[in-house]
């Protein structure tokens, strides 16, 4: 076999080996059953024991409070931009969005063919988003029918490291990119919503969890399987559920539970982002990290060099030493290392060294 | 390893073998790069290479023609109950419903939220559908914006073996249950959808194919993530795709073109179908398909036994025998067969021989 690529890739990222590993040994024989996890009725015993486990493993790593619902539903975050409006957006209220970056601008504008938006927060200044508001910029309506952010933002290297106060509105994140990387106050957020692909699992099914009280405000006039509150009822098996995704992403709870949890996970990811920001710092004259200090983000850490030929041959020494997927979001440019939680610290490691060697040979 | 079960379920179903033991030699390192399929972007030239050659293959073994689009969705043929009348059923407009079934039903429900809608033809009789509709039977308004079937119907055991004339109106088709059992003419549909998870794939990615002069049909006043146009403009890349999904279909669109692809199928199809149904036919003082001989399904057979105790005793021994889910419908009871493409003749063999040794001890 190859040898294990470090994939510093956006998403889908890299899974923790171990999670991978499970899924091999028993892909054509889950547990003894003689069938695949693949094969598995989403009705029978055998899916619902991994269902459940997946649903109490989040219940537990995240502490998610009893009032809250863990759905698992299909499309990504993008659907997601279009189904928060379709539910919560009535006639005559309007919606409150903070701008942050490009996916704050997709769930915005799928809102807006939907209804009234206001925004409450844009950080784009120059063309680009160099940082998140601070908490006093951000003005939410008191009448909005909720709050939008988007809580860490992958193109840019920004991250929300406060939640900002949204009164009686409901706050509703994508949290795509950087849940469960630490713990945090589930009770803060009206929805939360992640596609799994980056902190959770593969790509193909994306998490939700929602206060049960805003289950009630769902719109009646949406269609039936769009709703919220359809999910919840029918426990995310209102059809056939993308079984595998799921199962995959219960491998990737246990991993992380093994680990020691959100705890121990907040250690490792501001170490290995600590390492990687550090070597910047201290190499200024060669890397500069765009992102203003406060903003930067634990899970994607963007930077440039001094011009964007040394950016390539970065990108391809670092592939040739087994780091592959360091190339900057195409609209940005520049160098972009995600640091997810199945990131190992070692990698890192790596790739400091690198850092150090190339701005030595080439600054 | 435990021996593998002889897997009758409705779906998920049971997958080639091939397809399954592919997916795990290279699951931790997909063709060399050090990187599983689970963890390949879905912007990389990898994974795009899987993605270009399921298209192909669709395309090659369906016969689609040029002028048809090959999308990968999300969220099941439910998901498409919903997006069908919100892409095509204008104000003003009305939408067409043949009507076979609990799924019938259920993309009813979401179109008459949505807006008026028209039934072409319904089967329902003494509460159960026991045959689809002869073609005299079914009047298509000229002016319906679309007419909506379901070409076979899992829970019934009932199967179109014709394609109903439809004139100018586009023609749109549930085939989740059945598509690519056999050779068909795409060109009679506008658009046709079918969940991967029986006879095409695992659960997770749904396969639309739409006429591309539809997509100019489809409505602007509706969120961009769930517009056919978009989808199809963006290659079913808008945003991150099922990638393993869409993986697994490949494997098992490999497979059927080593089986000799499409016209194999059918001789293979018809044979387990014939097997199955000349077993009932002939012990029918104790096996009774309750279904119309002419519309019979080739991929989910239906059959009662004498007493719901001798139909328990059935499914319990045949299950001894690694033949499991039998079990029909929780809302139609007896026992159901489900013979998708991947089901072998030998498991078909195998049942029948327990059919006769089961009814001549239990008879």
């Amino acid at each position: 076999m190859t040898q294990r690529m470090m994939n510093f890739s956006p998403g889908p990222a890299a899974l923790p080996l171990q999670a991978l590993e499970e899924a091999r040994a028993e892909l054509l024989d889950f547990q003894g059953t003689g069938i695949s996890i693949l094969e598995h009725s989403h009705r029978g015993k055998d899916y619902e024991a991994v269902h459940e486990e997946a649903k109490s493993l989040l219940r537990e790593l995240l502490q998610i409070p009893s009032n809250y619902r863990i759905l698992f539903m299909q499309g990504g975050a993008a659907a997601q931009f279009a189904l928060v409006p379709m539910n919560f957006l009535h006639a005559g209220q309007s919606a409150d969005y903070i701008m942050t970056g490009v996916w704050s601008e997709k769930a915005l504008g799928e809102a807006k063919i939907l209804g009234q938006t206001r925004i409450a927060a844009d950080t784009k200044e120059e063309g680009s988003y160099r940082r998140v508001p601070r908490a006093e910029e951000i003005q939410i309506d008191p009448s909005a029918a909720y709050a939008h952010m988007t809580t860490n933002n992958t193109i840019y290297g920004t991250q929300f490291h406060y939640v900002p106060e949204s009164g009686a509105v409901p706050l509703i994140a994508d949290m795509s990119s950087d849940i469960a990387w630490k713990p945090f106050d589930v009770s803060k957020f009206g929805l939360i919503y992640a596609g799994a692909q980056k902190n959770l699992g593969p790509a193909g099914v994306t998490l939700v969890i929602v206060r049960e009280d805003l289950l009630e405000r769902v719109r009646s006039d949406i269609p039936k399987i769009f709703r919220y509150s359809t999910i919840a009822k029918e426990d995310s098996l209102q059809n056939t559920a993308p079984t595998f995704a799921i199962y995959m992403v219960r491998n990737v709870l246990k991993w992380l539970k093994g680990q020691g949890g959100l705890a121990a996970m907040e250690t490792r990811n501001r170490n290995k982002a600590a390492m990687l920001y550090d070597a910047v710092d201290s190499m200024s004259d060669f890397y500069r990290c765009p992102v203003e200090k406060a903003s930067r983000s634990t899970m994607n850490a963007v930077f440039r060099l001094p011009s964007e030929e040394l950016e390539k041959r970065f990108v391809a020494e670092a592939s040739a030493r087994r780091m592959v997927n360091l190339k900057g979001h195409r609209s940005v440019g520049g160098i972009r290392v995600s640091l997810y939680n199945a990131i190992e610290p070692a990698w890192v490691e790596s790739l400091v060294a690198f850092m150090k060697e190339f701005a030595q040979t080439q600054g």
